[in-house]
């Protein structure tokens, strides 16, 4: 739940003034989110979404999210279309924060994941990547294979905390992740966190993707495998093969994978699941118990690396 | 900040059809409000707004609130409008939860308010009270004198650790009020929460009032006590009277007070002074650190609460 910065109906009304949106009608915020403040705006032309921009955002990156958002809308990808003011620019100031205003997209986030879902999700990454291609600027993934080490190191003294043996366990899947991660495969922009609340779906049809505060140019199937931690585990952890197949088969039917893709998954889905769990970790360990948000429980990862070590090929992920 | 009770999107496409509200398109939780948890809801036929009573209000006083809101609206206040399901009722049951759909009202809170406001405001607080008149059902004040004593006994104790002497000053100011609490003046459907966020405004004009779930019998003076606490103070907490003099002439305008009512005005304002300073003074004592709610200021009513105590004529509110 998230709304750090209070909007006031004076600053709004002069803010919205610098758009062709019409009058504003109301302004709420929305308790969604955790990087930054939204507000759900409606105006007399419609409904929008309106952000701010928090700290954990740095704003040296927000003309590449921003352009990356009107590049994928002009493609006909499903995302939220930033709206560009009278003087041509979609980013501004509002309160002391970096603002945009987005388009409103209608849809609701699946609670409770079917395998028409992930056949859903599967399609539209592929168009997503595939739309990505001719964007030109780039940025990098921070928060990849070079990334894990520097952040479990902060964590690492107190990791047993969580589990006993965690800091080892990491430790020795980090040597292997870190010896073995692949280079050369097709890649380009990717969501980079593309969670069952980042999509948005009508009548069992995907009509949105959001909060693309995590893209940036790394390999394809490293997307998929964040996508098959996050669509295709069970609550109780187990992995639904039915999910991965229909996610991996409907991708490929749009961008299909080469034979040194697919050999990569099983180890791309693993640093995958150690990205978010390395995250998840720190975060746990270090947010204060009256910080306004919802740890997430890093274990849920830890039972998702081992999964993909034990992956001896591609029929485990319902594959011929 | 609130959402307590997250909603799965199959179970809030089967609560809204039992309504004639057409295809759920979105619903978002709102991150105002901390009494319940309340969504913005999207669907074919227009904007809405949900809300599931959680724990703070007491389920028997929901015919009661949504009652009230359909007797208001059919007189023509801008208030939320209940929406009656295809079984004529108002009031149902989502994730375990009473709920309810309310029209959604545009227009939004003033942050600094100016005179203009608190005219509007006096207008609209008489329209309420005289539409309300013929309301049949009723609801006692729990809030009022009789509850503030047992309030304050709760916090007595500590009442220091928030200002030296705070414990004595109260309970003093509490002998002089139940001394010389008023009966038989005018009164019926009271707000008793009007605050700046329940009021909605657009371009100048009050467009709505909203969070009914104080609402009660009691003193309509009463009620004027508890706005000019809200709107006619500076945030340095000296008093405007100028804010005052537009409420109160406005008011009066649509229903005139006796001289009985502008009598007590003062009492009744230090009641209503006295209300809030109670309540907020055992939340900031008693609500855990890390409860997301903000806490706020008891300290800011104790300067109200000296305030009325002083006024020696209808001349200190602004009134000839």
């Amino acid at each position: 739940m998230a709304v750090y910065t209070e909007v006031g109906d004076d600053e709004l009304v002069e803010f919205a003034a610098e758009y062709d949106i019409g009058e504003v009608l109301s302004c709420k915020g929305i308790a969604e989110g955790i990087e930054n403040s939204n507000f759900a705006l409606t105006t007399a032309t419609g409904s929008y979404i309106l952000t701010l921009y928090e700290k954990r955002v740095n704003p040296d990156d927000l003309p590449f999210f921003l352009g990356l958002l009107d590049h994928l809308a002009d493609a006909g990808i499903p995302c939220p279309t930033p709206v560009h003011g009278r003087d041509g620019q979609a980013l501004r100031q509002l309160c002391g924060r970096p603002a945009a205003i987005v388009t409103f997209l209608a849809g609701m986030w699946p609670r409770r994941i079917a395998p028409d879902h992930t056949a859903e999700l599967g399609r539209a990454l592929a168009e997503l990547h595939l739309a990505g291609v001719d964007f030109p600027m780039t940025r990098t993934n921070d928060l990849s294979i070079n990334g894990w080490r520097p952040l479990l190191a902060k964590s690492e003294s107190r990791a047993d905390e969580v589990a006993p043996g965690l800091a080892a366990e990491l430790s020795a899947a980090l040597d292997v992740l870190e010896k073995n991660w692949p280079s050369g495969l097709p890649g380009g922009v990717i969501h980079g966190d593309l969670f069952p609340d980042n999509v948005f779906f009508r009548d069992g049809r995907l009509t949105g993707l959001i909060d693309f505060y995590f893209a940036c140019n790394d390999m394809f199937a490293y997307d998929l495998g964040v996508c098959l931690n996050a669509w295709c585990f069970e609550p109780d952890l187990s992995f639904n093969i039915t999910k991965a197949r229909r996610l991996l088969t409907a991708y490929r039917k749009v961008r299909d994978f080469s034979a040194d893709e697919l050999d990569a998954l099983p180890l791309l889905a693993r640093g995958a699941a150690m990205r978010f769990l390395v995250t998840r970790l720190y975060d746990w360990l270090y947010t204060p118990a009256d910080a306004m948000v919802t740890r997430k429980d890093p274990l849920e990862y830890l039972a998702r690396l081992r999964f993909h070590a034990g992956i001896s090929g591609p029929a485990d992920y319902g594959l011929d």
